[in-house]
């Protein structure tokens, strides 16, 4: 580990600050600009980080949306804890509607899911943070079964993902708009998969 | 309509041969370059039409993204036809799984999805081609119903929506791999909501 590597040296010190400026600027470029229009000089002159620095530290573009989400993945972020498996399952669903029916909110976490199309790197960095939220998020899950909601060998990341996939698949593919109940017949569509046992492994066969 | 709207005049004539050197040429580039690399020029080289008259038909490479798109949705495509529900919907689930699976049939369609981050055109005639897909496909929902499989009321739209939308989710949003069981799970899943009416307009409730 060395000063080369962002975020490795001296944790809440110039190493982290100058990171924390960096990503700042990342998020604020990519809401203005989207992944396409990300560029190393306006990222130096939002941040007050001289652009060879940026260079060095993180390559290019893609090493800036890298890092913003690296850092993205490091907040302390908890699944909902409401009592009931609907009620927690509805509020993730919720958070992305909330998210990404909200502009301001939606533009850095869209310009994360496009650079994935244009950087291998960026789309090894979005993986790792889905992966992260669809781990911590399967604590719902755990709830539910310590409940007696679900059977005991319920996947819960596939449970989770089963819930927010069809949100995410009208936003960036079939880029049909979201509503309400929309939201709420993706919970209640999972819910009742997982009643059934399809995330058990044998599959609800 | 007139000759610079491209596709309407003389159908089997002079333009539809055009419009489709024109779009063989999209999809080419698009699956060797990518929506990022799509430029009038190699098009224009490509498909021996020259640049002057793509630039004024088409407008540039989000006209030539909708024209291909266009073109792809008027193909005779009809959902498979197996003799139930479950058979049906595996086979849909199937043909997705398939085609992203393979990199020489993913590329010009992952080009479509990319093309829509950057183009508000390219965004609608996505819309467009998978509302009229999910049309399309919601016949064999139309047969289950007839067969006494399903809730009279369910919506065959959201229903084969439910069955691709963890694939492409997987796919655009989380950067994850397709696996067959995955695919299987997806299936299952939306079958289970809706034989618990999650689909119908009560919602399962």
């Amino acid at each position: 580990m060395d000063e080369t590597t962002p975020g490795t040296v001296r944790p809440g010190g110039r190493t982290a600050r100058t990171r924390a400026a960096v990503r700042d600027a990342t998020l604020a470029e990519l809401a203005r600009h989207g992944y396409q229009g990300l560029t190393v000089e306006n990222v130096a002159e939002r941040s007050g980080v001289h652009k060879t620095t940026l260079y060095r530290r993180w390559g290019g573009p893609d090493g800036l949306v890298v890092d913003a989400l690296d850092l993205a993945g490091e907040d302390g972020w908890r699944p909902p804890d409401t009592g009931t498996l609907a009620g927690d399952l509805a509020e993730l669903a919720s958070q992305v509607y909330g998210t990404f029916t909200d502009p301001a909110q939606a533009a850095a976490p869209s310009a994360f899911v496009a650079a994935a199309f244009d950087s291998e790197r960026a789309a090894a960095a979005l993986r790792r943070f889905y992966a992260d939220r669809h781990t911590r998020s399967a604590e719902v899950v755990t709830r539910a079964i310590r409940r007696g909601e679900l059977p005991p060998d319920t996947d819960g990341e596939a449970l989770v993902r089963a819930v927010t996939a069809p949100l995410y698949f009208r936003l960036f593919v079939t880029r049909e708009p979201l509503d309400e109940p929309l939201t709420a017949q993706a919970v209640a569509a999972a819910v009742a998969a997982a009643r059934a046992g399809v995330f058990t492994s044998a599959g609800g066969a």
